[in-house]
């Protein structure tokens, strides 16, 4: 069964739609002919924009609500699936604001779950979740059953928002999986605020002309992954209602260092500096080491594998900064029109 | 060293200072002659009550403050040692209502730990969890390492809660211990809304001469705690920072059924009946089973067991009720006066 023809007609709603990996979602599932309800609530810092979804404005519907204050629109309810990715998913900010990371990723959350739980028709659910709630990894590479040890107020709230799904499976019989996904890059990523993740804001810094800073050389690992591949992973999920209650990690095979990332965007890009800093004082507390993911199970449950190497990857979210006049400041401020 | 000595003139907060638990800790601290200030919002619901506190109303220091909402006291970061035992205990109604639970256990806890780590006074903070964040024990007795499966809304904002604890200790060097208290009993606990503890309401019930429904026949077994227990372990933490870090079950040693405790109840009262009802459909899915501690890690770090039979607890728990003229009706509706 291609997963792809399971689209075509069907009733999606994204929540968060208007950000990174929302925007890259739902332009796909307009190709493949889903009709899609966009609720974002365009707050500032959390990343939706709405020159994200340019591309398929008027193939969508889109409803701006802050879910952590606003009533939940009837498309929550109402779709066969929800992908669920709202929240702010700025983990330096949780630190400095737990209080507004509690709102936007937990209150907001509850609400959701809530709505769906009150309803009488019932959406399968997939519930983005992160892997820092495993917070630094006491073995590598790290499957589903590490400990969870959060390492900031982002971490909890996105832990307490799973723990949520579950009892409401539990509960009401509520349908949800829990996608852990590790750092994503790739086009529409914000890339003017490193909130908004390391990735982005190093091409965006090389796109400007300003020196790429490493704390520590960018030694660390990650299993950085292309977002299309996020994006299969997401509809691979939503194509399979047996995974409903399983949490699964979203990674890559192939761990690279900061630094690798780093020197691989400057040659794709034919320019650019990259010098390395001490590693500041309040990033120590929260740094977590390296992290990579065991894809076993995400390949068993979702027959999924992320097919997308670290060149190709880099240069098409490049191609994406590049090709757009505002690419090099994404994204772009908003219009006075 | 006795711990007893150790209070007389220290500067403690009590937070849910006017709650069941909370004001039999605080007459306990007056008489030890510590200066106590408690914070309680007075919640309707969260089972703090002025009559609580009526035998030391004059020695105390009284703020009333809704944690979730108003700004925290100076008196939470200026105190010696913190006794936090805020919040609203109703698994039940964490179930139906979750957005309140949420504020009342999660939102109005951040907000306290966000004051103290950015105070220059750092007290020892005495964090009151529960039992419930490890579900239906999965083996008996239940130690610390047991995993945790949060069974309602109140246990997953608990937990988040002491992983907030975990994280300030971590990042700010907050010093936090976290107590899991098991079923608590004794003076003082609500006996009118069975929200407030199932063994108050059934004490209640044969003080009303109401027929106790025992569902399911009352079959499961806990670890009764008697209060004067459970505020010898909260004062054996409170003495000893040097358990910050840690998190320590707080129980019985000798696990007895419901319907022992209220044939036992019943028993001692001289009059009383007992029924069995079918367990409630929406009882079904939140029910946990036996529960009951591992006593082994509050011996050895707090040096403290539970000393108080259920026969003696019961009694001291009746003859409070009999002795106080509202005592059937427990806590008193508010005077007029």
């Amino acid at each position: 069964m291609s997963s792809d023809r399971d689209w075509s007609g069907r009733w999606v709603t994204v929540l968060g739609g208007a950000g990174f990996i929302g925007s890259n979602l739902v332009i796909r599932l307009v190709e493949l002919g889903a009709r899609v309800t966009v609720v974002d609530g365009l707050i500032p810092g959390c990343g939706g924009h709405p020159e994200n979804l340019a591309p398929v404005a008027p193939g969508i519907v889109f409803t701006a609500a802050d879910l952590s204050a606003e009533p939940i629109p009837g498309p929550v309810t109402a779709a066969d699936v929800v992908f669920d990715l709202l929240g702010d998913p700025a983990h330096g900010r949780s630190v400095v604001e737990p209080q507004r990371d509690l709102r936007h990723n937990l209150v907001a959350q509850v609400a959701v779950l809530e709505a769906i739980r009150r309803s009488s028709h019932r959406p399968f659910v997939v519930l983005a979740s992160t892997r820092s709630v495993y917070g630094r990894p006491q073995r590598l590479p790290v499957g589903e059953d590490h400990p969870i040890a959060p390492p900031d107020p982002n971490a909890i709230h996105k832990y307490a928002a799973e723990q949520y799904a579950v009892l409401y499976q539990q509960m009401y019989g509520l349908q949800v999986v829990r996608l852990r996904l590790t750092n994503v890059y790739g086009p529409r990523q914000g890339n003017l605020d490193p909130a908004h993740g390391v990735t982005g804001y190093l091409l965006g810094r090389f796109l400007r002309g300003e020196p790429v800073l490493l704390f520590g050389g960018g030694t660390f690992c990650r299993d950085w992954l292309a977002v299309d591949d996020a994006v299969n992973a997401l509809l691979a999920a939503g194509s399979r209602p047996q995974v409903a209650g399983h949490v699964i990690n979203i990674g890559h095979s192939e761990p690279r260092s900061l630094l690798d990332f780093a020197t691989l965007a400057r040659e794709i890009l034919g320019r650019g500096e990259i010098r390395s800093a001490p590693v500041p004082e309040e990033q120590r507390t929260i740094d977590i080491g390296d992290y990579w993911t065991n894809p076993q199970c995400a390949a068993e449950r979702l027959g999924w594998v992320a097919s997308t190497a670290l060149r190709p990857g880099l240069t098409r979210a490049l191609d994406f900064y590049l090709a757009t006049p505002e690419g090099a400041r994404w994204p772009p401020a908003p219009s006075h029109s």
